[in-house]
């Protein structure tokens, strides 16, 4: 099987798998998850909309990564950014992932995107190794620096 | 003057003024600009849609911050992002950026958003200084850790 032929643009028709398994991806981390069905929905309305895509592999569904798109004011086609990534640990090692997200930066750029954004935690350094072969190394090649992502949660009154 | 009164939610018809100022910023930081007029056009488009809002202080408006909300498969409200600061050179010092930045984040969450985030680069000390005073440290509370942010430019072929 040539792993990245087989790395597709989802449908609406696919929100329940995917939350499936972003529900699976958040209880293994010990995140909070709304649940499956929830996820589900949102996924089925953004998914129908321009800026969210997700792109999968397998059938049923073995890894996904999910990405926004954004507006910007210093590029046209906005800033795509990797909301997700997930492969379900027995098809870990297999190379799912990097199929997946080479075909996220196709979409992004096919899309008319400027810029392709991906966040990560400092300790994950299986993940920047990851990112750095797909051409997302942590420090800036042309300045050296790197950039933090700061964020506080709202919570309205 | 109470500086946090100042601070007012842009309309449309601030574009044009906006639109100088952010081509000032980029001229200031030897960044390309596509010039104020092409800003000035979709700064317009995106102030009048529900995902981009920007927040002035001063007749001219001496200081302004930017946010694009985005949508997010977790939070209802999605996300907010502060894209730009600015205060012109004359006018630093005085506590505009901070009445910007706290006005910034009331408003995103009057608008539902689940949380605000900042991108930052590691040697702007002076930016981690003023954001962690603004309850944006460069390392969350509850871990520890600091989070990065990958990015790469892309390129339609």
């Amino acid at each position: 099987m040539d792993l990245h032929d087989s790395a597709r643009l989802a449908t609406p028709a696919d929100a329940e798998a995917i939350a499936e398994l972003l529900d699976a991806f958040n209880r293994e981390y010990d995140e909070p998850s709304p649940g499956p069905t929830v996820l589900a929905l949102r996924l089925n309305q953004l998914l129908t909309g321009p800026g969210t895509f997700a792109i999968v592999v397998g059938a049923p569904i073995s890894s996904m990564g999910l990405v926004t798109i954004r507006t910007n004011v210093w590029l046209d086609g906005g800033i795509a950014l990797l909301d997700e990534m997930y492969t379900v640990p027995a098809e870990r090692g297999r190379g799912l992932g990097s199929a997946v997200l080479t075909a996220a930066v196709a979409e992004a750029t096919r899309r008319g995107a400027g810029e392709f954004e991906i966040e990560v935690d400092e300790p994950d350094v299986d993940a920047h190794r990851f990112y750095a072969r797909h051409g997302f190394p942590v420090r800036d090649p042309a300045t050296g620096d790197r950039a933090f992502v700061l964020r506080t949660e709202l919570t309205s009154s």
